[in-house]
């Protein structure tokens, strides 16, 4: 009997990383979207889907309208649509199937493009959409809020929960761009602003402990939502979180490490056994508390580093603690160990959590211990209280 | 104020492509699965989910459960399923729900291990849920038709379909390997193994004059499924097939180009307006056979050359003729036409259809002459009454 050779080929599939800067993006006088649009060398108009956030102003609507007619020779406006934002879009497919019906009823093809303004939530539903139907839509990411400016909207991933699993299902996928439009902050509420400062404090603590410093010293400035502090630390937060997917050596994480996700694996827990109530930022906050004391007790960390760390937090109005932290299974256990496990799952492999070993200055430990865990839960029970006091 | 300079990077993901021949996959004396899955390098035994197409005689699940006891050293058999084979697959997403439901309630990771023993339908789902679930699952597929291991199953696309569109969401994704299993294909009807061949055929014809002599030549043994002619035959075909993903310059069908999908704009059409009636390879024969005469009708391929394409369709039994082609929209227009379209949207960017200049050489209109296709079904009708005489 004859026998065939295995046929073996290595591919490489090329993709452009990239976050640009502006204002006022739906401005006519603004070319940066038809700009990024128009280096595909078409000659017709391309077609393009509009998603806005519903919690960004209805005024924006007229905006894209009349942005769209001034640009008509280059960009044809499809369907410009409203979808919610926050989590409870990633939570019901129906918001999902909306997408693909306007995919469907206006034609669009792979060559068309997508337009998502909006949170991290909606982003990640739209990115999702955008990179199944067809096997792939051309797709723009418009972070609204702080948070996804400074970190979600930046990055290659997307994906939706399946029973209220965070982001059970999902791609990785990079946009064709990431537009983060200062100008779109203006009309957030200031805890919603501060709320965004927590994934720039952690992407400092792991990456940049000068840029740590520099949140410190310019800590009333962000808290009074000075937009000079707030766009620098956006841009500084964002460079660095794209400059780790781009140089990390694993993109779309073939391994098990994460480092981003320093905070994350006690943070999505907790969004979870809060139904969403906790938000994901509010969540990672205490996330990063958890495990700045867990490295501070497992002896890696030193008390004075860990302290202006749960001070920073608290300074801007964080949370640290919630009895959703104590929230038992029913074999008694806590669910928030659980987390551990899930958050192994989703990476894969091995657990593999990021923990610090000064500000600025990450490592990895493929094992928990819990009652480290229950302690520092405990310590952050006690620092709030002494907060409120 | 303050200008923020975009930030960019190139990024590149590698991904390996390899497809192995071998026969009975789940004897316990091949090691070859078990050695593929072992590359990783991993210590603890990797859970595995095994799903296997109904149309499998059901001997292979009590072979699956006895290939895994003897591996439990390196693989755990986490879940073993039936899913239903044929198009129907892609159209009920309920199976695809199935496998998330199973993802999660095996708690399957990044690093786990999901195979597909199936036709190219049922890879097509479990693929799509693969690469979707966490993000990407780890995944093997066993092409369990002739069609799927000549073709479907070789490559780097999976799907399902939404609305009755084929393959509206779907993803690029390229399994860890595809595994041909020729035993498989023994209990197989031979209407089936012959139905397979079109996808041969097609290749041969756009990619491989000397293939299409062989096929030509082989042409009893392979009506008889001659094992070593089925075996040549399929080996040849994904040999060219993988080739032509690796080395194309375009794997993951960024540009408008698609070459391999001769034939393909009407049998997509066809299959829907059939209600799937028609299956995959029956459509592509009468799909390759009108764009045959449609290239000898505007003068790019001899009548003698198109005469040897149609004579070997129909020598291999295929129907190269249906009244579906004739079906009518409200409008008083042929629906077959408005493939042509959703073939445009499908693939993204300019209408590009690959014809034929000789057998073996292909190239591409951007596009269609109505009358000519209309003149070439008629040809068809004629050709078709004149052999059933």
């Amino acid at each position: 009997m004859k026998n065939y050779d295995s046929v073996e080929y290595e591919i490489s599939i090329p993709y452009k990383l990239s976050v640009h800067f502006t204002h006022n993006i739906f401005s006519a006088k603004n070319p940066l979207l038809c700009d990024i649009i128009c280096s595909d060398n078409k000659t017709e108009p391309r077609k393009v889907l509009v998603y806005l956030d519903s919690n960004i102003p209805e005024s924006l609507q007229e905006q894209v309208l009349t942005y769209f007619e001034s640009y008509d020779r280059y960009l044809k406006l499809s369907c410009l649509s409203s979808l919610p934002g926050g989590e409870r879009i990633k939570n019901n497919e129906a918001h999902l199937k909306c997408i693909y019906e306007d995919i469907d009823a206006n034609s669009i093809c792979r060559h068309s493009y997508i337009i998502a303004v909006g949170g991290g939530a909606l982003l990640d539903v739209v990115g999702f959409a955008s990179s199944t139907a067809h096997r792939g839509i051309r797709h723009i990411r418009v972070p609204s809020t702080c948070l996804a400016q400074a970190d979600a909207g930046v990055g290659v991933k997307n994906g939706i929960n399946y029973k209220n699993k965070k982001n059970l299902i999902g791609t990785f996928q990079p946009p064709v761009a990431v537009i983060n439009d200062f100008s779109l902050l203006e009309s957030l509420p200031s805890t919603e602003i501060l709320l965004g400062y927590v994934e720039a404090i952690k992407v400092a603590l792991i990456k940049d402990g000068e840029f740590f410093n520099w949140i410190e010293s310019a800590m009333d400035e962000l808290k009074n939502r000075d937009s000079d502090a707030v766009k620098e630390l956006i841009y500084r937060s964002a460079r660095l979180h794209v400059y780790h997917i781009a140089t990390s050596g694993d993109p779309f994480e073939a391994g098990s490490v994460r480092p981003l996700d320093f905070g994350h694996w006690s943070a999505h827990k907790l969004e979870q056994l809060s139904n969403f109530r906790i938000s994901h930022g509010e969540a990672v906050a205490m996330g990063i508390a958890l495990d700045t004391i867990y490295s501070q007790l497992s002896g890696y960390l030193e008390a004075n580093d860990s302290e202006r760390i749960l001070t920073l937090l608290s300074r801007f109005n964080f949370s640290l603690y919630t009895e959703v932290f104590r929230q038992k299974n029913p074999h008694g256990n806590f669910c928030i160990i659980e987390g551990l496990q899930e958050f192994r799952e989703h990476l894969g492999g091995e657990l593999t959590i990021t923990l610090l070993n000064s500000i600025g200055r990450k490592f990895e430990i493929h094992e928990m211990n819990t009652d480290h865990i229950i302690e520092a839960i405990n310590i952050l029970e006690h620092h709030e209280k002494n907060r409120s006091h």
